[in-house]
């Protein structure tokens, strides 16, 4: 079978709007990341070797270095996201007759759903780092290419929002609640003045153009 | 050559974060916007046939024809925006020695401009309306796979304001200023309240999961 980034755009799309469960939401989170490390990476390709920017160029290159190493893990992320659904879905499907077939199921379905609340949670730490590579993008990159910088945050803020939505399901569903809580609390605190963040980068765009 | 949609996302992703200038925001804000749609589709399809969603499924079927439309257009969209910045191009490019080439590739530059302020124009409605039926699908569709509905929005939102962003560049290299003022007011009226009432379906989506 074609992994999924070897498919085609347009057969991506067709799966994603179909009756079928996956890729969904968590895919396309991923995919909207990759979207914004690769803008990010495209506004520092197109700002290093320039006279003019000589003075941020060992920032800009350090800041594409992260943004391919996020591009990669985000675009591995659209299919990890497949992955421990049909994990998941599998474990759903096991005997549930006697009591120890019970038991068994819901001790294979919990721990499955910890690795389904880790992926989009990877997805969203992978977006956030994202968003404060395109912020330095937006600020200090060639302001010819600003606006690309501004959909890079943008792309990643919709991936982050998207992969959110996805652990809080998840999370949601886990017995060990203090697991679940942790998880939870550690996203909030990192995520806390996100959209106004945004909203001050997207400002910075716009006064930029 | 390829169409892009025909390309693989790997190497739609590889274009995306290379020094080439196309494709760029303007194309990833239509991917955006196509993937948003796409997943309000899976949503309609989810809830449809469902004998629980009956109520809603005369509906949840117009929100599914409207989305594959707006997925047809905003799939189109990634190409147009390509195709429209090299026909800007090949007009910057046209001979400027004499004072007649001067006003000649003024002029054609001019009348470009007002396409390559529409193409993402019609992206930010085509993400807007995206929105609206997103709104619909996270109120009435079925709650197991409101997390999509929630995604699908945050998708679009981030192809609208990512496309809202190439409209401004565009707009504000216009020589007719009658017309630039005119579609910025448009859009400006248009996307008002959108914030807010992205945050408001989010929180609807967060309560529902």
């Amino acid at each position: 079978m074609t992994e999924i980034k070897d498919q085609s755009i347009q057969t991506f799309l067709d799966e994603l709007g179909s009756k079928s469960a996956t890729p969904g939401g968590g895919s396309a989170a991923a995919l909207m990341g990759a979207q914004g490390a690769a803008l990010v990476s495209m506004v520092c390709r197109l700002t290093i070797g320039k006279p003019k920017f000589v003075e941020v160029e060992t920032e800009m290159q350090e800041v594409l270095d992260k943004a391919e190493a996020l591009r990669s893990q985000l675009t591995d992320l659209i299919k990890s996201d497949i992955d421990v659904f049909a994990r998941l879905m599998s474990k759903y499907a096991l005997p549930k007759e006697s009591d120890e077939e019970k038991a068994l199921r819901s001790d294979a379905i919990q721990e499955v759903l910890k690795d389904a609340t880790d992926v989009p949670l990877q997805c969203a730490y992978a977006c956030l780092k994202t968003i404060e590579l395109g912020k330095i993008a937006a600020e200090k990159g060639n302001p010819g290419v600003v606006s690309d910088a501004g959909a890079a945050v943008m792309a990643a803020y919709g991936g982050l929002k998207s992969s959110a939505l996805n652990v809080y399901i998840n999370a949601g569903s886990l017995k060990d609640k203090v697991y679940a809580e942790a998880k939870l609390a550690e996203l909030e605190q990192a995520t806390k003045d996100i959209d106004k963040v945004v909203d001050g980068i997207y400002q910075t765009v716009k006064a930029r153009l």
